[in-house]
């Protein structure tokens, strides 16, 4: 299964991974690759967050660009993950840079599954920054297993639909089942969780205290 | 009207002001205030994010200390709130560390107008951070003014609200109108924007991008 890293323009916070894979930089992320000294396979956005000699020097090195319009209804995120499903429809997806910074880009990046059209890709891609991992799993029992030194589980579903937790520290299921934006620091017990959503998608998010 | 300075526990990634003022810390948040030389009027949180010396240190400085369960229902950002409902009741709150680091504590904190109890609040509580302010408005016709330095305005509602912009770039009518989870990347010409949301709540979301 080919490896993906896509970098986004937000902060990093982690180091980006040095093994053989496929990079796709993300406007200011291209940047990113570049100072990391990662080949850019792939480069994606408007490039209107950088200076005129950064996008040329960005262009120069990326074996594929694909530049946008300034104004796009689209996020470059989203325009990263198509290039992901046209040519990589197998592919492994790790998004750096996609989570702190501009909180409107954030929860964009976040949300990313709510386009039906990356359905294919709800198990295979993982946003990272230095204290979380987001993970997302679609309709039916679904498992999510401990991640090490990631202390809480915390889970976003859709308003609409039931949602059941089995397996963790707090439970959830019809007997106990009470809406919130989000389900909060939650914890494995050593085991995988068995959790479910009935339409939509679940956010899950692995996080741990500040180092 | 009373000024409330509320500091949770993320990095706070802009300077506390200094001039007077209600300041409520919360949690590692308090060892921000108190390193930041400031007083510490109120104290609340569990205290499981800092060391038994730290929490000592918090405990003689604070006027007032709230200490809670660790395991609890509540978010410390909404007992944080609650203090203000019942001691500031006509407070006006800004509040630092609530976004960046752990994302499932800043989507909890994002979306604290969800409990019905805060609703008085809605319109009198901002948080922010360097790169970001978060208002929020209720539903009618709402008014919302440029923020100097501020390039973006971005847009969260309810899924099931009807919901429009007037006198921003990208405007949003029933004309025009579809649903997303976030309306990011919109702008100010110069002049307030005119939103309404029919239920629930909006969030206002002004942003920069990296300086």
């Amino acid at each position: 299964m080919t490896k993906i890293v896509i970098v986004a323009g937000g902060p990093p916070g982690l180091s980006l991974p040095l093994e053989n894979q496929v990079t796709i930089g993300v406007d200011r992320g291209c940047l990113t690759v570049l100072e990391a000294g990662l080949s850019l396979d792939w480069a994606v956005g408007d490039f209107d967050s950088v200076t005129i000699e950064e996008r040329n020097r960005i262009v120069e090195h990326a074996q594929h660009v694909v530049e946008l319009a300034a104004e796009k209804n689209d996020t470059d995120l989203e325009v990263a993950l198509r290039v992901v499903l046209e040519h990589f429809p197998q592919g492994e997806v790790t998004v750096y840079g996609a989570l702190g910074g501009r909180l409107d880009h954030s929860l964009a990046n976040l949300f990313w599954p709510s386009q039906a059209e990356f359905a294919p890709l709800l198990d295979r891609v993982q946003l990272v920054d230095d204290q979380n991992r987001v993970l997302y799993r679609g309709p039916g029992w679904q498992t999510v297993a401990p991640l090490v030194g990631f202390t809480y589980v915390s889970f976003m579903v859709e308003p609409d639909s039931p949602f059941e937790i089995e397996g963790a520290r707090y439970l959830l299921n019809a007997s106990n089942y009470f809406y919130k934006k989000i389900y909060g620091s939650n914890e494995f017990l050593d085991r995988p969780i068995r959790l479910r959503v009935e339409k939509g998608y679940a956010i899950i998010i692995y996080s741990r205290d500040r180092r």
